[in-house]
């Protein structure tokens, strides 16, 4: 045997397409349409080169202690991941022990349940954590606002489940930086036992490319995640420009605003064309085409005409899309394509119109 | 229980000390004295920012498909990671069942054991792999030249070794690129049925900052790595720089030949001066102080000089020191503050005189 029996029948997770032109107008990974700040470049370009010839800080010291001032909690609660991919894959070996199990929301993240698999480890997926969780479950991940609804839970039902919850809780909040809350202050506070919150430079610090993620939580918990990390996990330019990206908190709030801005305009459009879309605090809307479209019919449509959305199987996601909230334009270029493609429809849509959704409050 | 019982009891790896202040001789960690080539800072300087808004390539394929065209192979019997730490973690939960254990020799990287209590399998360290594993064992960690010993096994016993071998065999040439000969076309050959070879940017690329490393064996193994692997594990800076470097094959061999030319010089250094040296194949000596000294004792006696090497205790390492080769001009400065420290000592070494062993033979 050399390979592993559950890494052997695994079948990977796949990455939303990452679709080689850069002419094509790409809705289907979250990233954001905005670089990332400027003073990015000026840390590349005065990189001294130097520096590379040693192994980074470990520890990621300077970025830790920033973001540990910015939440009002210590550097010891603070641990910085390879993307926060790498969070959650420690996270499955640390907190989970071999004849335990991953709980999820379920439609959620969907490497979540390919995270368990890795780990050979059972999944359970709930449409909510209200449920009961078998008592095997010693970890849940809590994605808020969810991916690919763009739901967002109330902190107060999370910290709630957290309480009564025998395990830890990582509440992915990869998109909090475009909702109207987050758990960030329950994770800092020194009561928290067991709840650690999770977020990212790739979706509103536009930094997908530079793989820096960060959770915050109890001591004993960060503890624990740096016994079981590569030693050097975050590379030295990545620890700089995350810095970097983090301190220019204007340039932050202002591409964050501009891209709810779009959401709420966006959704407004859908809702206006017959499409049923789910109330987003996200950098996405998770839509279902009017009438007797079919999501995948329309996803293929799209692709036709360069326009890249991601379009997700199975009964419980399969009559939608998930479409990221591009630029104004990038919005733009979707819906004109989306009204040559229903033009025909049209007629059969006013008659069978159902009643929209309530729009998404957001930031 | 909310961490898993083996991630308790686990004293996490401890990596060599990075001090802060960069004017001290760091001899500690085997960087690289040299800077890396001068186009990476080129690369660096003109990376394009939006770039970095989006994920990076999960598959490395530039990088991947140089490194198998240098290696008269193709892309799909190549891995790149995020630094070899991150393939040495995959292959420990890919290659190895719960209850199947990871090999190494004794002495080697000590890291390899802490690999195997995070991944909660037994390990089992030989002073050589001619002699007999236990069934259990299905991965093999072999450090070739070893660390820290400097000490270089002949390839063809490595194949030897490997065909009566049932697991998968990892030889790890970090230091390589140092040595007189080396694996690669054992793991590129076809017929090769479980051999990896492993490599870094860390050492003779001098991007230990960067966190590039790489693998080439058979198709399925390296298929295997990237089904468990994190989907973007390498991120868009790295993977350019890195890029870069490997095509820079002039700047590449003379950086090489500079630190192989400085440690033959040094190495007779200490020979002369009583020290025991172990003919050395990599970027570092592992060596044994004249008379009476205690390494542990000189170890901190540099330390007090600002001169930082490594010292391992234990019985089968806690004898020697193992010191990087640096610049001549540091590892002048060594010699130095080591002639200072034995001056008292030097008419018993010379009349206690030992036998120096044979000169390394060296690149």
């Amino acid at each position: 045997m050399r390979i592993a029996r559950h890494i052997k029948k695994l079948v990977g997770y796949v990455p939303g397409e990452q679709p080689k032109s850069r002419e094509v107008v790409k809705l289907n990974t979250n990233e954001n349409p905005y670089p990332p700040s400027p003073k990015c470049a000026a840390v590349l370009s005065s990189f001294n080169l130097d520096n590379l010839r040693r192994y980074p800080d470990p520890n990621c010291s300077a970025l830790a202690k920033a973001i540990a001032e910015a939440n009002g909690t210590t550097p010891d609660r603070v641990f910085i991941g390879n993307g926060s991919d790498e969070i959650l894959a420690l996270a499955a070996r640390v907190f989970v022990e071999n004849d335990e199990s991953i709980g999820s929301l379920d439609p959620s993240y969907s490497l979540y349940k390919t995270l368990a698999a890795i780990r050979d480890v059972k999944w359970v997926g709930v449409p909510s954590p209200s449920l009961s969780l078998p008592p095997s479950c010693s970890l849940f991940l809590w994605t808020n606002p969810n991916a690919p609804t763009g739901e967002f839970a109330e902190p107060k039902a999370i910290a709630t489940f957290a309480k009564r919850f025998r395990g830890v809780v990582i509440v992915d909040e990869a998109y909090a930086d475009f909702a109207c809350g987050n758990c960030m202050s329950l994770a800092a506070a020194s009561r928290n036992r067991n709840v650690i919150v999770m977020r990212t430079f790739s979706k509103s610090y536009s930094l997908a490319g530079l793989r820096v993620g960060y959770c915050v939580g109890p001591k004993d918990l960060i503890a624990a995640l740096y016994k079981a990390k590569d030693s050097y996990n975050v590379d030295a330019v990545a620890q700089a420009v995350a810095l970097v990206a983090f301190r220019d908190c204007a340039y932050h709030g202002k591409t964050v605003a501009k891209v709810v801005k779009t959401r709420k305009a966006f959704s407004q459009s859908l809702v206006k064309r017959g499409w049923d879309v789910i109330p987003s605090e996200s950098n996405f809307v998770f839509a279902k085409p009017p009438a007797k479209a079919k999501a995948k019919d329309v996803f293929a449509y799209l692709k036709g005409r360069d326009i890249f959305v991601r379009y997700f199987p199975g009964r419980l996601t399969g009559d939608r899309l998930r479409i990221t909230i591009g630029t104004d334009g990038q919005m733009e270029t979707l819906l004109a394509a989306l009204d040559d493609r229903f033009r025909g429809e049209e007629k059969t849509r006013k008659t069978n119109k159902t009643k929209p959704r309530k729009q998404p409050p957001g930031k």
